[in-house]
């Protein structure tokens, strides 16, 4: 009951990282990908047509916002979510189990699932791996994930294994309950910053057969080399012909880490939340055009960047528009930034193709840890 | 010293509806036409490139607020306004006065100019006509306007008169002072809600043989009536062959009711303000798209329209973009608003063009005066 078709084409020669294509319902996606992330059914400040433009194959929408407002049955009514906002690529929704812990009021876990207040209205909401399922399907992502407990960081160990033990018996009620064909269903692995609880974790989901697999609970606050060591270990237990997804990972550094541990698929808000704050991607590392540096400056966000705003507007206009609170400067620096990971992940695609990875992964970042 | 060239091609057979065009250093101007506002040099949440998508053929900027940031002696050192926002086609420039008497604080008005302070940050500015020139001058628009002094509603006589006069004498000193060739320098006719003040403004402002007219001090919450009255009182102490300008005009029904009463050029922030408070127009009339009413609504925002929101977005979207607070609600709404007037002002000139304005006008008003 595979829902989307995983093929490895290369492997890298020095390091596990690799190149692969993901067939889902709404087309092919090519791998390693970073996905913008578009929780209410939008991409911040972005159109779908320039999401297209700067090269996006797949996006994530978050299934708490979505579930809360406009809510899912009004998405399932309206076409689904491709229909609804206007985006017929692939499209893969969260479970909302990290949004429930992090975003929510007065959560409760039970074994059957998890009773929450809305944090926009405060009305209760109860959520089980169940309805869940019946939400994801409602809202009709190409990829959804299962439903799971995601531990803070740092978290004991006690509580952690008891997390890790509900993410499984939530997974194989997911499986159970999941339905649709054109959906694939990933599992997430979790188990905190413990290794074997990580082995443990990784292994009894790869014993349920998921088309595809997410690594939760990472990057919520720990040191960089502690998820990069988390990641280590996990990796040789996780099937190698099945897609990873390392949640809530998208800074350049990280993507390239990512990579060389294996990963296939990344997502986070960073690139359009830096953006609306004036902060955005250079080759020599982030440059803050919101900053008086700027006012006179001419010259393009990133001299070496090709993308429609490099090509048109000025760091001193950028800065005068993010100054004066106007749209257009959220629009500008957010298109940079989405243009510059996803050009970037394309990069690394070819350096894989072309056996020189390690070589790319080091120049890049000699040219980023520079100071713009 | 004629600093733009205006034809009027044809005046309606019924009213004093003209169709014209207007020759500027940036390109050609079919009038009547609606300038969209682009205050702080940027249209509120469109990029330029959308700005030529809706048609527009002109725009308005906000002396005023660019004088105050990012500052004239920037924007002139970038290449000037048309360089600085990427906006090759013409532009016209307020003089700031309207703004100054609206926005700023502590206002001390005298003969020699306007002391106030930045409603952004309350330091001291002192403008002069001479000043307000060189100001307009760093921007470099195609259209420039002189140094008015805008008398609010009510307004008793003394008072308008006295404003009135000081309107005069400010452009005569603006006359004196301008110096860019490819620059128009437009007066502005006061005097209020007086007839005889109006007569006399208009009368004096024509003497001075400026390229052109704005009719200020109007739209500033008089009742419509009386602001069609004022019209129907100035035109024919206008001069025929100048273009005429009533400022900060833009509702569908004042822009036909202007046109009709000869007037050739409008600007307002209505169709972009309204639209980011969720409120579109429709070829029936407003319709609030953000109302629960739209919440399940898969048509377009009009059904009438053809612009590229309305090819491609539900109202229940756009519902949901405007009450999740998304950037891209306030995109669809304002595109949608913009390309409505702009095309609306399109057919009014095919209208006079073929003798049928008045007929066009019945026809509009009957559709739009009806609830969406």
């Amino acid at each position: 009951m595979q829902r989307c078709k995983f093929e490895v084409n290369k492997v890298d020669a020095q390091t596990r990282a690799r190149l692969g294509v993901l067939h889902l319902t709404h087309g092919d996606v090519q791998t390693p990908i970073f996905m913008p992330v578009g929780t209410q059914a939008t991409v911040k400040a972005m159109s779908p047509m320039e999401m297209e433009e700067v090269g996006t194959q797949i996006l994530l929408s978050n299934t708490y916002h979505l579930f809360l407002r406009p809510g899912h049955e009004l998405i399932r009514d309206a076409g689904g979510l491709h229909h609804f906002m206007q985006w017929n690529k692939p499209i893969l929704t969260d479970s909302g189990g990290f949004q429930v812990f992090s975003l929510s009021e007065m959560r409760k876990i039970r074994e059957e699932g998890v009773e929450f207040r809305s944090h926009l209205d405060g009305s209760k909401c109860f959520i089980t791996p169940e309805y869940d399922m019946e939400i994801q399907e409602a809202l009709g992502a190409d990829i959804a994930m299962a439903f799971d407990e995601c531990s803070p960081y740092p978290c004991d160990y006690d509580r952690a294994k008891a997390a890790m033990g509900r993410t499984h018996r939530w997974a194989k009620r997911c499986l159970g309950a999941h339905t649709r064909q054109d959906q694939a269903l990933f599992g997430i692995v979790q188990g905190a910053f413990y290794k074997d609880l990580r082995i443990e974790s990784a292994k009894t989901l790869a014993d349920m057969d998921f088309p595809g697999y997410g690594i939760g609970g990472l990057s919520v606050g720990e040191p960089k080399p502690i998820m990069y060591e988390m990641l280590e270990e996990i990796e040789p237990h996780m099937p190698k012909d099945k897609p990873r997804y390392l949640m809530g990972v998208g800074s350049p550094d990280c993507l390239l880490e990512g990579v060389e541990r294996g990963i296939d698929m990344f997502d986070c808000v960073l690139p359009t939340r830096i953006a609306r704050n004036g902060t955005v991607f250079t080759k020599y590392g982030r440059l803050v055009v919101r900053n008086q540096t700027y006012a006179r400056d001419m010259r393009p966000l990133d001299e070496h960047c090709d993308c429609m705003v490099c090509c048109t507007f000025s760091r001193a206009y950028i800065r005068h528009l993010i100054k004066a609170g106007e749209i257009l400067g959220a629009r500008l620096t957010s298109y940079h930034n989405l243009h510059f990971l996803i050009n970037m992940m394309s990069q690394i695609r070819s350096a894989i193709a072309e056996d020189r990875f390690s070589a790319f992964k080091r120049e890049f970042l000699e040219n980023y840890n520079q100071n713009p």
